[in-house]
Order: structure tokens, then C-alpha cells, then sequence
């Protein structure tokens, strides 16, 4: 069986039209999630430092950073994107395979998009196929790959990376198989590196190199036809298990991105439950922190094991603290990464509500499950039980959610105006004359003004 | 144990005082080879094809691609020369893990004293220490680490280029576990690429990435700090056998580039004992083909199984041939890359002389051994015995032999005046003021006229 072969002429055949609707809307939902991310974290010393490296070798001012403004030659540009928008680990998940495919993919073509416009409807296709390729490589080799201690979002990047650009600089079919292979050597990432700046330069590299494998293809620089597939080959030698069919079955039928997800909150994934649940309650009566008794949660086991922290001191600390984050959720109705700041884990008024957080195990609870009963000072009760987090498959966040996300992530790089219009055009990515604007309009007008009074 | 840290405590805090001169020796022999090696391959489609793809990114004009003498920045000049000095995989080789030293390192050290000029002997100290730290890694993970597929020149050699970089840029202990760790995780290269255009990428990419990797730790980027030894790490992850004691032991007491080789010819390494016994008989008795009426080879069985073809239609055949391999021997005296190219394979002296050579299996011969045995035209007989082939290590390349493989490999690049001024300068390396003048003394005074020329 070619599995390279097939799934490279799919990916340079495949006809736009046959996209259905609900899997464009799902690609530009991911846009707009991943475009948030990377300008969320645009300031952060990761990126800082990753510039003052390497600014010095760029080429030519093809591309933006996204959020900041510099302008790099593409590949920089692509590394340093991808690299931005995993710091905070608040990107886009695949479930099956834990792969965040929208870095590596978007990375790549959004800083490609800059050197050489294309069409926003070509744009998502090519982001989709991208996303289809790596998510595919990621299953045929999960959760084998994954064990072995690969970062899957690492090496399945690079595919994805190379099919998408591949697409868009209309490489034939041979020159796509070269491609997938010349990203196939290149496939690199360990997950020994989780908790340093070198995990978040994995979805960079992937980007980097993806585009790099494209581009030599392009120049019909070759590869083996069987980089995925050959004993010596990917799948063989970075996995003990291989499902070929999970690349090459029902090509053009599924769609992998219509099975992305996108995490509300900046914290690990288990007090997601307690946040959604006092969120709600904050919604539906107005909740007040200073009217607020006690707090009682039932959760999931993990939930203590992994987020028992009861005094945090840093934000870093906070995220690991169901009772911080809990109280964040009440006294400002969010957890995105303003409330994992330094400054927000001293809050007083956090700090005072925290403490009223008492959280006990109930094994009856999922882990997309918690009870929050609330008792107020004036004697009554609130309860919510959360059967299924926000941010589950099970219940996706809405597009109002994404936005609401995205609008968080941006606020201390954009102004209102400024916002709303890069909100529109994430959102109309597949409708855009040219894609590479997205890029542009990242970029705050005043950029030194609303630095200093970040 | 500290595996990582050991080791970059070593690269960062050797005196240069401490080498002992035949390690100094061996180091410039080795940087010889592979300034012919890249100067030899610099006009070949792949080079060609990467440079088209890759040219357009460059950033300012730091690096001299070596015999062309395009000007690119360091990162992109490294990559371009370390695939250059493997394309005709004639370049040293470390016979305890087959690894080819010097591309990932030289290539990207030259590079880098381009762009920061660098005395000689330091440029050879960090020489010495970058291969110490690619070959040791490749100790503790040889054999199982190659044997599970991967290219241990591509992924030893990110080490490598990442401590000598590091070195000459002056890392921290702490900034050389970082860059070490950087180059762990971006470890890549698959024995699946072998005879394509991606082989020779390799070492490319890792003297790129391992430049990479030491700029960023520079920078205070952060990666784990025992990216070689920990369970996710790099030898548990891409071996199934791991001997820590191999980097850590008798650190600064041996010295693996003494172990260092080169192929006297440009081919399959089985066919050196023929051709070997060959050029001395040549030399010996100015043996001329016209007078030969046939030759007999007893060789080791390898010999046919890899090199049996009769009648090889093109260069790249012809290295696969001990026919045409010893024909070529005896009329040219020598057996470069010339001695295989279409128009050596086609010319009828050659054929002629081919066409009376005969090999028989002898399984007492050792695989460096070969007996030949000539009759002339003339009824009299010629025989040799050789016992280890040159370039063994039991027969190393003598100092004249490594410069007449010199010679032989950039004779259609450079003039005569430039080609004694640059062996000069390759053999002087530690001693030169500033060693970037290597690189850009290895460019032709008039490029397009010896182009044109050749």
C-alpha cells in the first residue's frame, strides 16, 4: 500500500467545493482560536527571546509577528508564530491524538500568505488539508507514538505544515510525496522538553521545517516515495504501532478538524468543570463575591491530585489551583491567562473568596464533571451540576465563546476597534481577498503607546 | 548521573593547552577532506536545487558558500555547505558508529566565523570538541540507535554543531545543558532517505539546527536540562540501548577524532582494496592498460554482492562496479569522483580494459584485503596482496594522499595558484588569524569563467 503516495494525491486533487459547510466553519473557528493564542502570548519573554536569537539572520520582510509588528522572511516568521501560539498551552486540541494542529498548519501558510497573497477561500483550504494530513499521520501512530515520549504536535506538525504550503505553491503529486518525505526526516520533538520554551518551539519548528520540505520539493529536490510507510521510514521508526488505514481510508469523507477543540480557560484541563459551573451561576444570578459564604466543590479525583495547590503565590502557581481559579471564575465571571497573572493570584478580594473554597472528592464525577453548591451570606443555596465542561466534544464552546476567548487574549495588545476588525476577519478568513491580511491587522497602530501602558 | 550537564561542563571548561598535538593533527586533516568534499559537490543538482528553493529567504550576506562563493546568512550557509560536503558521501567517517563527522560540525563553525571572525586555533579547539560531543552521544547509542533506522550523522550531528557553536560563542555551563537540550529535541534524520536528495540534507540541517540550538540557549532559552540522558530524552527515545558511560568516561583523556577516516575513492568502500592494489602496481611498474591481456582479483564476497555490475551504462553505476573501479585504477590512477562520472564510464579505454577483468570470490579475504594478479601482453606476470586498503584505519591516508584526494576533488573549481593557497590555508587552520578566510578563499577568482570551462 503507497500511503505517502495516496495521501499526497489527495492532497494536491483534493476540489475545494467539496469542503462541506460545518468543516470550513470549524477550520475558521480554529483560525480565529489559534490567531488569539499566538498574539496572546506575543510579549512573552519565550518570544522575546527567540527574537533577540535569530532576528539578526532573517531575510527579506516577508511576514508579520503576529501581535508585535516586526517583519521576518517567512520561515522566521512561521517558526516564531508557531512558537508564540503553544507558550501558554491555550491552543487548539485534537482529542484523539492530543496533537494542537492549527500551529504548525496556519504558522506556515499565514506567513506564506504575506510573501505570496492568496485568496482566503484557497487559504482555509489548504489549512484544512494541512490540519487532515497531520491529524491522519497522528492516528496511525497514536497512542504508540505519543508512549514512546514523541510531542506528537512536533512531529505530525511537520506534515501538516508541508501539505498545506505543498498545496498552496501547487506542487504536482510527485513533488508532494517528496515533500511528505523530506518532512518525514525532519520529524523531530520530544516530550522530555514539556514545562520549558522548547516544547512551545515545536509547533515553530514544525512550521519552519514543513514549509522548508515544500519548498525544496517545489525544486524537485527528492526524497524517498515512501516516507511514511518504508521500514525505515516515519511510522516504523518513531512508533511501535502503525495503522496505515488511518491515513489513506475514506480520504475526503471525514474530516479531522471538524473534531478540534478549543480549551476556554488558561488552566489545566480538570478545573475546567468548576470554572464553567461558578461562571454560570455568576451568570444566571448575578453572583457577588463579597456576598459569598463558602464554596463546595465535588470533583473528580484528578482534580486535588493535580490542581490541590491552596496558597498559590505566582500565576504559574494559580493555574495548578482549583481553589484560585474558582474564585477567579466568580470575581471576574473568566479564566484566561489575565487571570493566571502574578498580580491576580495577590488580588485581595481573590485571595479573600479562595479561601472560602473547600473542594472534596466525589468518584461519581467525570472528569468533564463537577457540583458547585454556593452558600451566601443571606442564608441561600446555589447549585449547578456541570455534566459536560464547556470546551468538551460533548459541548463545544459557542462562537460567542470563542470570541469572547479571543477578545481576552487580545486586549492588552489591541485596542476595541482594532479587536473587532481582526474578529471579522479571522472570522471571514475563507471569504478574504487576501489571506495575509489577517497578519497585518494582528499589529496594534500605536504598538510602542499600548506597550508602555501594558 | 548528570549526563548532559557532564558533558557540557566539559565542552564549555576545556583549555585548548590540554589537546595533544596529534589530535590538533588529525582535526585539520579532517577539516581538509571536508573543505574538498563540499568544493567537490558544490555544483551538483542538489546543491543547485536547494539553493533555488532557499536563496530568496536568506538574511544579510554573513557566509560564503564554499567553491561558489554565493554570500548567505550563517544559518542558511551552514545548511547549504554541510549538504555539499555529504552529496557524494566521500567525507570522513567515524568507523565505531558510521558516523560522518565534520559536515555538522565544520559546516557550521565556518559559517559562523564569517560571520564573527574567529582565530584558527580556537575555530579548531571548538572543532575538536563538537565532534568529541557527536561521536561520544554516538557511542552510547551505536548500534541499536542505527539500527532502529535512523541516520546517526543527522542525529548525533546536532550535538555536535550545537557544541561547537555554543563553545565559540562562549555559552554558560547552564546556557550549554540548554543548547544541548535544544539540539536533542530537534534530533531527526531517517536511514529511509538514503540515495535520494534528503540524505546529504542531513548533516545540513543539523550544523543549521545546532546553530540554532546554541543561539537560542545565548539568549536564556530554556530547555530541559537532561535532554540526552532522561527517560524521554533523547537516547531513550530514539534507542533501544543506551551506555552513559561512553560520553562521561575519560572525558578529555581520548579523543574520538583520532579515530577519524576518509575514503581514498568515490566509491562503494569494498572496491578500495582493488583499486588500491591497483594505483601501486601503476605506480610501481608504470603499468599501462594497453599492455595488460587480463586481470584477476580475488575478493572478499562482498565485493560482488554490492559491486558485481559488468557493464555500467552511467557514473552512478560505475561506482558499483570493481570493473570499472580497477579499470579506472590502472588507466587514471586514481579513483575519484571524475573516475565516475557518464564520460568516464564511457570511454572505450576504459571499456576496453573493464572488459579483461575478472573477480572471483577468495573468503579468506578480509574486507579491506584483495590479491591481484595482472599478466601482461607480454607473458609476464604482476601480483599484489593487499593486506589493509588505505585509508583503513590500520593505513590511514597519509598527509600527501589526503591532498591529492584534495586536489583531485575541487580541480575543476579552482586554479592551480588558488587550489596550493587554500590546502595551504586548510592545513594551517589552527594557526591562522582569523579562519574564515578558508571560505572564502575556497571561491574561484573568475567563477563564471571556470564554470563555463568545466
Amino acid at each position: 500500500m503507497e500511503v505517502t503516495r495516496t495521501l499526497a494525491r489527495f492532497i494536491v486533487s483534493h476540489g475545494r467545493a467539496e469542503l462541506p459547510q460545518n468543516v470550513r466553519h470549524e477550520a475558521a473557528r480554529s483560525f480565529l482560536n489559534w490567531v488569539g493564542c499566538a498574539i496572546g502570548a506575543c510579549r512573552h519573554e519565550t518570544v522575546d527571546r527567540a527574537l533577540a536569537a535569530l532576528a539578526e539572520f532573517s531575510g527579506p520582510p516577508q511576514a508579520t509577528v503576529l501581535g508585535r509588528g516586526e517583519r521576518l522572511d517567512a520561515m522566521l516568521a512561521a517558526f516564531i508564530n508557531g512558537t508564540s501560539s503553544h507558550v501558554f498551552d491555550f491552543d487548539d486540541t485534537h482529542l484523539k491524538t492530543v496533537i494542537h494542529p492549527s500551529g504548525p498548519v496556519a504558522s506556515a501558510i499565514l506567513a506564506l500568505a504575506e510573501r505570496t497573497p492568496v485568496k482566503g477561500e484557497d487559504f482555509l483550504h489548504a489549512f484544512i488539508l494541512g490540519v487532515e494530513a497531520e491529524c491522519r499521520i497522528g492516528n496511525a501512530v497514536y497512542p504508540a507514538h505519543y508512549d514512546v515520549g514523541w510531542h506528537i504536535t512536533g512531529t505530525a506538525g511537520v506534515f501538516g505544515a508541508a501539505a498545506a504550503v505543498g498545496r498552496l505553491i501547487g506542487l504536482s503529486e510527485e513533488q508532494m510525496v517528496w515533500a511528505l518525505g523530506i518532512a518525514a526526516t525532519q520529524a523531530s520533538g520530544l516530550r522530555e522538553m514539556f514545562g520549558t520554551m522548547a516544547k512551545p518551539m515545536h509547533p515553530g519548528n514544525a512550521a519552519r521545517n514543513g514549509m522548508l520540505a515544500a519548498l525544496l520539493a517545489a525544486k524537485n529536490f527528492t526524497s524517498s516515495n515512501r516516507g511514511i510507510e518504508a521500514p525505515r521510514g516515519f511510522a516504523h521508526v518513531l512508533s511501535t504501532e502503525f495503522k496505515p488505514g488511518e491515513i489513506t481510508d475514506r480520504l475526503g469523507e471525514t474530516w479531522e478538524i471538524a473534531l478540534n477543540t478549543y480549551k476556554p480557560y488558561a488552566c489545566g484541563i480538570v478545573e475546567h468543570p468548576a470554572i464553567d459551573g461558578c461562571i454560570q451561576l455568576r451568570r444566571e444570578h448575578g453572583l457577588k463575591a463579597e456576598d459569598i459564604a463558602s464554596v463546595l466543590l465535588k470533583v473528580n479525583p484528578l482534580v486535588l491530585e493535580l490542581t490541590g495547590k491552596k496558597t498559590p503565590q505566582t500565576g504559574l502557581e494559580g493555574k495548578f489551583s482549583v481553589y484560585h481559579s474558582t474564585a477567579v471564575a466568580i470575581v471576574h465571571g473568566a479564566g484566561g491567562e489575565a487571570q493566571y497573572s502574578d498580580e491576580a493570584v495577590r488580588d485581595p478580594r481573590v485571595i479573600a473568596l479562595r479561601d472560602k473554597v473547600t473542594a472534596v472528592v466525589d468518584r461519581t464525577m467525570h472528569e468533564d464533571q463537577v457540583h458547585v453548591s454556593i452558600k451566601m451570606k443571606d442564608g441561600g443555596m446555589l447549585e449547578k451540576f456541570v455534566e459536560h465542561a464547556v470546551g468538551s466534544l460533548a459541548r463545544p464552546m459557542s462562537d460567542l465563546d470563542l470570541e469572547a476567548k479571543f477578545r481576552g487574549q487580545v486586549e492588552r495588545t489591541l485596542s476595541k476597534p482594532e479587536t473587532d476588525r481582526l474578529v471579522g476577519l479571522c472570522s471571514d478568513i475563507g471569504r478574504l481577498g487576501d489571506a495575509g491580511e489577517v497578519a497585518r491587522a494582528s499589529v496594534p497602530a500605536h504598538t510602542g503607546a499600548r506597550r508602555a501602558a501594558s
